[in-house]
């Protein structure tokens, strides 16, 4: 990880600083995960159980779990886990309720009475990513809100064997079907059904590279599903002052680096002596770490910016848009409303990610590799749609009319004027 | 217009029957798009004003419009047209002002405080089509509620000659940049920027194949643009009972059918007979009609279906998720709460779409193809992005410690861990 002081660099090294690594070309991807869908979507669970013998490594009989093997999974779990699951859950639920459905209902003009609605999508399937790390946080992260939103029909997929604190968890948050399915086999699976997997309308979880292909081909289809946001490797900006831990700020920095090889990780520093109190931190605590080689591979393509002001590290900061944003400053309240684009703000000395990884109650899910400019941390209104309803009373439409029919007429489009007319003409 | 008793239809013959025109297969139209986007990301202006020339037909000296001009054109908007607009931008303000962020802050946990904020996108984009319609109202539509979200930046692109009309609406609403530039040019543009073009974060509106697959493109790319929502063609789906006037829902039908040869046209009736007073009608209003052999080409691809009751009506209509749903029925409100997907939703004999196309005060800009399952009426949450913010006491910290350092280790990811670790052996 390099100090980089940020006046000495030209524009095009700030430029590059501030970079996210390009996505590994996607062609060869793209391939074989267009053919994946095609088949799933022509085969239904003929071609579904190849991939999932091949891919998923699948030797069980049925992919869905039965009832009973998810109360066996559920009472496998630890006490101990089973009650952080429960902590984690309960303020999750709470941060997520809180988040009610807002509808309006104004009369805009004498007689004519607007409306907004909002109702919870039909049917949600939810990914969990299996491999390296089990994520049963993913699991209560993306099953509460939907639980909360009150669809009705909610799946869950995730590679096999799913470990039983995912199940836990997912049951817990209500989700009663289950399906031992990873990769692009799930998402194709979800997004057009089988004999074996519903179709559902949206699609919510992170995932490798192959899942991210697939949920971006099905939402390209109008026959496949609705999908969160956009993925992109994990990230994390630090801006601290002198006065921080180091030792906090390593901690952070590399539970970001663990991820991946690919999550990146800035710190933007208010000093270059603070900046190099934090690299050493991370080298002694990197040390001690199972997953070093993840995380010193992360951390090779990771720089400490040093600025001179707090209102050039939240300049960078919205120019970067991390995905995590962490704040160890001495009054961050005058720098939050300065702060924009960034998925989650996690402020002060004892506000660690991991706490919002786990348990703080915000959503884990966010948008990262700049998505954070334009796309919003997952909430409950991600599983609620938002319609209008608009009604006139006679008085309003004649009163209105004018308004209706010199625009209709403005846009040389007769027919629409003409419904205000023939109504008109009997009032 | 063919009427069809739904109960008499077979399975196959009834999902035929809400099924919608398979868009033009397009990998000739993704092809040429392509290769706009990319020689105006390359080449910038060059490449941008020889489109302008080539597809755009333009001939002035430059695609921006000066405040001069800007000035000039909304002086020589017809008064009657002016006060229309006028009328108009007070409604879809008044609606679009009450959808407020809503920004939440609770304690989650003892010591844990979580909350959400919004704040606009830094620069979107608008689009405004041209071509047979010149559609000031959708000027209206995309401008007001970007400027009630508080949108830094907002610039609007629509194919030249723009009409005075559109650059009043779009002057009224704020926006202070206005370009001569149509069809995928304009998105790219907008996308990557040019010298003459600023880049934007998100781009909204509506237009014709190329625009919907350059948004689409731009959208795939992290370092393109968000849009607003996928796109397809018009439709509008009515419900009426038998005691609805038969003249008033063949208006609203043919309203929707001059759309374009695309656009979809639904009548769902309780009898066989009334469907068939409303298709004598629409022949008779179809005669005088200017855009009569659109409307027709419309309407031959469109059904009228019988049903036996509203509950089977509403059941059809959640089926489709149409665009607009009209309601000429009885008892409304019973049914309103039966009814899912649909964009936007009419009722009553004086609430034809037009209203809302133009001046009820909601947005015209609605999910259609399908897209109202999942997606939402166009409002100012759109130009807006949630995120969170979370605090953890020292106290708080310190409770909650043993919920993520258990979740992270059944997880594996000894980091995020040891980012809680590090904290509480100093409290």
């Amino acid at each position: 990880m390099e100090v980089k002081i940020w006046k000495d660099l030209s524009a095009k090294e700030q430029t590059d600083a501030l970079m996210r690594p390009a996505q590994a070309s996607s062609d060869k991807i793209r391939e074989i995960v267009t053919s994946i869908i095609s088949r799933i979507r022509k085969e239904g669970d003929t071609a579904l159980f190849e991939y999932s013998k091949t891919l998923d490594k699948f030797e069980g009989e049925h992919i869905e779990w039965t009832a009973e093997e998810i109360r066996a999974a559920c009472q496998r779990v630890d006490s101990d886990l089973k009650k952080a699951i429960d902590t984690a859950y309960e303020n999750i639920a709470k941060f997520h309720s809180e988040q009610k459905p807002h509808h309006i209902k104004i009369e805009t003009f004498p007689g004519i009475v607007c409306e907004t609605h909002t109702h919870p999508i039909d049917s949600v399937g939810l990914y969990v990513p299996g491999g390296s790390a089990p994520l049963v946080s993913t699991a209560l992260m993306l099953a509460v809100p939907a639980k909360i939103a009150q669809c009705p029909e909610v799946i869950l997929c995730s590679p096999p064997p799913i470990s039983d604190a995912i199940i836990y968890a997912a049951s817990k948050s209500g989700v009663k079907r289950i399906f031992n399915l990873g990769g692009a086999q799930a998402i194709a699976a979800m997004a057009y059904g089988t004999e074996s997997v519903p179709k559902v309308l949206k699609i919510f979880g992170p995932g490798n590279q192959f899942v991210t292909m697939a949920k971006r081909l099905v939402s390209n289809d109008a026959q496949g599903a609705s999908i969160d946001m956009p993925a992109g490797p994990s990230e994390v900006l630090v801006i601290a002052s002198d006065s921080a831990n180091p030792e906090y700020i390593a901690a952070d920095l590399l539970s970001q680096a663990e991820h991946g090889p690919d999550s990146q990780v800035i710190l933007i520093a208010l000093s270059k002596e603070f900046a190099q109190k934090v690299m050493l931190k991370v080298e002694e605590q990197l040390e001690k770490l199972p997953r070093r080689e993840i995380a010193e591979k992360a951390l090779s393509k990771s720089t400490a910016l040093v600025v001179d002001t707090l209102d050039e590290a939240a300049e960078l900061s919205n120019r970067y848009a991390p995905e995590h944003l962490i704040l160890q400053i001495d009054n961050p309240d005058e720098l939050i409303d300065k702060l924009r684009n960034a998925g989650s703000i996690f402020v002060g000395a004892y506000t660690p990610e991991s706490l919002g990884d786990y348990a703080s109650g915000t959503n884990h899910t966010l948008p990262t590799y700049g998505y954070a400019k334009t796309f919003s941390a997952l909430g409950t209104d991600d599983y609620r749609r938002r319609y209008t309803i608009q009604r006139a009373s006679q008085e309003g439409l004649k009163e209105i009319a004018k308004t209706v029919t010199s625009m209709a007429s403005a846009e040389g489009l007769d027919a629409h004027r003409n419904a205000v007319v023939v109504r008109v003409k009997d009032i």
